[in-house]
């Protein structure tokens, strides 16, 4: 038993349809007095709602996706010049990520309020984009102070997105069983993020605007980010790294498209997570278990349903071959990332292990 | 879904056979150059092969249990005198109970390298006692910055004291299932720092000299630790502070004596406790469960053995009530705890209700 886990600094809290009150009382913690409040058009109203009690001296709207550099700068300026003494983010991963890029070069204190299940919110890492080329950083300063969960400010993301957002969560939540950096701690989150997944997603899309499934959702997005920040990007990160990077596909649908491949091809040589796997979704394995929640949420099933294309799988495998993180439980063969990918493309059965469908 | 759940940071390093390289890398990190080692004379040897590496300008061997305040200022002078500029803890909880005092008024960064699984290296709690009377609180600044566990360091401590010792850290486990501040993520390290006490005690009693049994105790140690503090002190610890007040009863005996016999009490009204417990026993039962490892391990069975008389039942029972935390799972009549003292005192099979066997 050999490693390190590192617990950085957070207060979380979930506090279902109490989101001002809670925000209110973390941010009079902080004692801050002169507050910008990040948060898009889109979640504009609901900001204003949650943040009515606070000392708001800006509300900043201009939000982008993936951060860029202009974007980053113009928010810079805006908490200098109005003297803020804390950001409040309302809204998702491009949100939260801004208020970490005010952070990173002001060191002001942020407090999160989440409203997708990005998981932004408990890492300590920012992004940052230029030309269109985007970079990545950790540094203890970005990660929020304090982080407010409540379900009800959710309720309103479509069961599509909210499931996709969910399976992503879900996402973190596997390759923190065999990331990089993974040490027990993180598979034990990790495995209880799965179960809160697998309890909370069908709940989700059998009654979209109950909080049940919501808060399930929230609470193992929190446990995910946790575990994965600290375990690092597996196989699974890669392979969605590489393809999303090359062929511009959609985000939330390719992890969930990816995932259920990656698993049954790793778990058969990662006991632990097997075993960790199969408990938190009550199966009898790890992947008969997530493919019964994938049924259960219609989950997206095929790479070629999102422009992914049966010929683009042997000139990506290369690139797939070199980000192989050390580690993995299996060495990884050019032919393994082949019918990997073609059975995404496909939206193959995962139960039937590729080996035998090749053969 | 309602808690607030707060990360202190630590970083925690599992290093079995490996302290001393490991104490190096994290003393560099955190820059020091003027260390001062506190170790009680009994792990003097110890502590000098496991910092023999380290800039150490000063060795203070004047530790006493429960952290005299006297012990506490010269601990605090001594690092004053000599300039230090980092602690460096090794030992059981009154060593690193000495290195929280002087970093509670100095704000020194402490390093911990526990040799039991008392578990006070992971928790901000300090405590100093004067003419007698023992004071704790809550800081941040004690809190060790970093804890380097190596299980080749508690190859020393002996059976009965290894039992006793893991025992306690399954008392901070089955108190985190229902103590005031419990949240559903205490739960889940609690639950897993049982199944590592599980698997590893056995195995240390079977082989005491091994490494595998007190790594599984050392990590279950840490989890007990930061699931209990953040939980706060439920019923359990609130029997046993007024038994240990009252009639100085050896701490880690009384705690394994009377832990099943509230198991049972409040298991039964506690159905996530009850679920996550037997899981992590591996039985059908929590109390079950426990038992069985009680048997395997020989665990101190009766506070009769330890001083305690029947006759001490009746005068401690209003003492007891009035300390029973809010939000136990169940009310507690003075009925229920005389019948579970009664219990604890005679050593009584916990799996019978104490109910039936008064009938």
């Amino acid at each position: 038993m050999r490693f390190v886990h590192e617990s950085p600094p957070q207060r979380v809290r979930f506090a279902s349809g109490e989101a001002a009150g809670a925000l209110g009382e973390e941010v009079d913690r902080l004692g801050a007095s002169r507050v910008m409040v990040i948060a898009a058009p889109p979640e504009a109203r609901l900001a204003e709602e949650v943040t009515a009690g606070l000392p708001v001296v800006h509300r900043h709207d201009d939000v982008a996706m993936h951060v860029p550099l202009a974007v980053a700068e113009r928010a810079r300026n805006a908490a200098r010049d109005r003297g803020v003494d804390l950001v409040v983010t309302v809204g998702g991963g491009s949100t939260t990520g801004l208020g970490k890029a005010v952070a990173l070069t002001t060191g002001l204190p942020v407090v999160a309020v989440p409203t997708t299940y990005a998981g932004s919110e408990a890492t300590s890492v920012w992004g940052l984009t230029e030309d269109g080329r985007k970079t990545t950083g950790t540094d203890a300063r970005v990660l929020p102070r304090a982080v407010v969960y409540d379900a009800a400010l959710t309720v309103s993301l479509p069961v599509p997105m909210s499931v996709a957002s969910g399976l992503n969560a879900l996402a973190h939540c596997v390759d923190s069983m065999w990331g990089p950096r993974a040490d027990p701690i993180d598979r034990v989150l990790a495995a209880e993020g799965a179960r809160a997944l697998a309890a909370g997603l069908p709940k989700i899309t059998a009654e979209p605007t109950g909080l049940a499934g919501r808060e399930q959702a929230l609470y193992a997005t929190y446990l995910s980010a946790r575990a994965f920040s600290s375990a690092g990007s597996g196989l699974h990160h890669k392979i969605c790294h590489v393809l999303g990077g090359r062929y511009n596909l959609p985000h939330a649908q390719t992890h969930a498209v990816v995932l259920p491949h990656v698993l049954a091809f790793n778990a058969p040589a990662a006991p632990e997570a097997e075993e960790r796997l199969a408990a938190a979704f009550g199966a009898s394995s790890a992947i008969e278990g997530l493919h019964r929640l994938r049924q259960a949420v219609d989950a997206p099933k095929a790479l070629r349903d999102y422009g992914f294309e049966e010929r683009d799988i042997d000139p990506v495998v290369p690139a797939i071959l070199e980000s192989v993180p050390e580690g993995n439980p299996r060495a990884v063969t050019a032919g393994d990332v082949r019918r990997l990918l073609h059975a995404a493309w496909e939206g193959a059965d995962p139960r039937t292990p590729s080996t035998e469908r090749e053969n």
